[in-house]
């Protein structure tokens, strides 16, 4: 059968339910701990930060498959299915034998995957009968998909944004309030975590684990209003898992198997999503698929953290997760911009990296903007440098086959695209861009934050 | 049958023709005239400045189809069939009996439709063996789009850019850059044309007439190399054909027949390529269509332009095109951030207009604006500003429906995405984005540089 360039699925097959890769699992991650009491967190303990579904979500790892409102499906129609692209000019670019294919996410307006949960956490939000919102964001995607998801329900949202990405990237700021979101940099003087972070460093940069802070306060602080997160739980990883259903669902039509899955890492919810049912089948021993975690040599959670017990955020509000990570006192260089700067990953796939099913690999910022640009010739599409780690690894893979002589299928997940990264494009083109590898002196400054509980002992 | 929210073809579905509107219209548009001769151009006239095969599309009002290469097809698989939208929440938004449907050509890197002829024109330059090309753009996405096209069949490319443009839009300068292109802020001291329009004012905004003027300059004087156009031209048309066609098709699979068919209008480029198939079908007496330009109140070239004989550019170079214009002299305020800023409109449809096939209107761009922000927030796409126009009469339609009860079927081209429009949507934001309405006076100032030849008295 001639596969097409784009393998579209019809708006009756997108997915009416997620794929909960966890009930999937032999072994599965370890509970989140209450700060306090080092016992598994309940719902009632997560209940006036969280939505009230998304922790039933976060605590369950039975149900194979949950369903997709039907009022939330309507939204998913807006803008999925996502395209499936078989990457026939990268292939005859690189004169590799192997079958390249690409889940493409950036068809949406906030440019990424990240759309997929943040429709489903303001769709929960509204059902519950909230007014408002807390988010943070790091690079702008979540809290561009944040905006749209909270205009779409005409609910209030507050925006978090890690201040050195407001400065780069005020386009994506400006996204954010077109969208009618108020937009708040992180650190600020609007909540006690803020101010103290600027007591301590007014002209810091900001973090992801700071600007979580801020916004789980400010949560917790507001009548009617909750946090919502777009990675690193593990019920951002459930409804990403749309992505990887889709993206199976696609390649089954073909009867395409692939051998390799490769998707970029920073919270892992692109990654988590990407991989679901494909892992849920390897674990169940249908398949002998290799799956490849691209990370940031600049914030290389798993290449070089430690699978320890940790916050979620600089303030140590949050649970304790068992998790790779580099500490939530880690800080990447203000030099990469690259995102997927969080200092933590999901525990699902901590787990399973731990337990040997996935690999991971970190990649230096200039090689991954090499990738890009080569791919964007090409492929047409301009990727966000987060989804940029995805080809490299993929591009790496393909020419290994070339070597070989495999004829190997090989899919990886472009989360979006980079129409609000061009600052760091101009940088790449005038080759200032600089690549940052952390010290061990530089890691050991962030296991130093990480808390000294007998579980982690 | 349940229409669905985004109505795909399939990639067997692109179209393998375009659709020549002129062979459909029974009093044809009137011939180019050469400027020093004033008898209809030739196509040796033309070919030190275009490509071959574009001319014999530009002087072919006969064809009905003329066929898409078989390479270019594969070029346009990258990123067609482009969705064809149907508009369910703004519908619901509006509370209108209208069925409101949108032609999205916004899902590729370019951003824009443009890409349809881009993608033309650099395949018929290579397959004549040219080694480079060069073209003007203004808002930055033709600009874009031969970025993209040129990276694609490795040509060289020099793209002068308006010098208000590329101040405003430093990160559209960063992608065309991104793909490989030279980037030249026009007017520059590099051409005779620039140098003069420098010379006479140091601080002039630009304009694309004159960007054209030195775009063609310095494709006549470059070795195997032409100059390629992204709107008002015939052929340019005709390659946007592809998206009417398809627009129709996806149409006709569900038995839907427009009332109203509405378009943004600049040089004519997406209006042209929108309506083609069902303005055919309209001069055949087969439908009785209501076709609507929409123009920025700041450059009206159809509303308050003159049907005469004029140039396509500043210096006075090109051939001489009966049309609806302000004249080549005329420059739209540096506050006007809405696009569609050329002097003239595109020759096939001037004739359309002049002989009441076609409806226009201008609109002034805070409304337009206020059109294209309602619709972010429900239907998610963040409209380009140029878009936004044929947005706004869309919902004027659609609200006139409402007060009738009359459930009329609406079509319009959302000609693509404003990612690299954020300045403008920053100063809407900000409630400091200004209405520029030309007085006669203005409007007299561009008339007196219409060329005085008989064929004007």
């Amino acid at each position: 059968m001639k596969i097409p360039t784009r393998l579209y699925l019809s708006e009756d097959e997108i997915p009416a339910s997620w794929y909960n890769l966890r009930a999937f699992m032999k072994d599965k991650p370890e509970p989140m701990l209450h700060p306090g009491t080092l016992q598994p967190v309940t719902a009632g303990d997560l209940s006036p930060v969280f939505c009230d579904e998304p922790i039933k979500q976060e605590l369950d790892d039975a149900s194979p498959f949950i369903a997709i409102p039907e009022d939330l499906q309507v939204f998913y129609r807006a803008y999925r299915p996502a395209p499936l692209i078989r990457a026939y000019f990268l292939e005859k670019e690189l004169g590799t034998p192997a079958e390249i294919y690409y889940k493409f996410e950036g068809t949406n307006t906030s440019g990424s995957h990240k759309l997929n949960s943040a429709a489903a956490q303001a769709f929960y939000a509204k059902a519950q009968g909230l007014n408002s919102l807390t988010t943070e964001t790091g690079a702008g995607q979540w809290g561009s998909a944040m905006a749209m998801a909270c205009a779409y329900y005409k609910l209030s949202l507050t925006v978090y944004m890690v201040k050195i990405s407001a400065e780069q990237k005020p386009y994506r700021k400006a996204l954010i309030e077109t969208y009618g979101a108020n937009l708040v940099s992180s650190p600020s003087p609007t909540t006690d975590a803020g101010r103290k972070i600027l007591a301590e460093d007014p002209n810091t940069n900001g973090s992801l684990g700071c600007a979580i802070s801020e916004a789980v306060e400010a949560a917790v602080k507001t009548k009617d209003c909750r946090y919502v997160l777009g990675s690193v739980m593990n019920h951002v990883l459930l409804h990403q898992s749309i992505v990887g259903v889709e993206a199976k669902a696609a390649l089954d039509k073909y009867d395409v198997k692939p051998d390799i899955v490769v998707g970029c890492a920073g919270g892992g919810s692109n990654l988590g999503g990407l991989i679901a049912p494909f892992m849920g089948d390897r674990i169940a021993g249908k398949n002998a698929i290799r799956f490849i975690a691209v990370e940031p040599a600049s914030c290389p959670s798993f290449t070089r953290g430690r699978f320890a017990y940790d916050f979620g955020d600089t303030a140590k509000t949050t649970p304790l997760v068992k998790m790779y990570t580099l500490g939530s006192g880690f800080m990447p260089s203000p030099n990469h911009a690259g995102g997927l700067r969080y200092h933590g990953m999901n525990p699902t796939l901590s787990k399973l990296y731990h337990d040997g099913y996935l690999e991971a690999r970190a990649e230096a910022q200039t090689d991954v903007f090499d990738a890009a640009t080569r791919f964007a010739k090409v492929e047409g599409v301009l990727p966000a440098p987060e989804s940029s780690h995805a080809i490299k690894a993929a591009i790496d893979e393909a020419l290994e086959c070339k070597r070989t002589g495999d004829k190997k299928v090989i899919l990886f997940g472009l989360t979006g695209t980079g129409y609000f990264d061009m600052s760091a494009y101009m940088a790449y083109n005038a080759k200032t861009m600089t690549d940052y590898i952390p010290t061990d002196a530089d890691l050991d400054k962030g296991f130093a934050s990480l808390p000294d509980i007998p579980q982690n002992r």
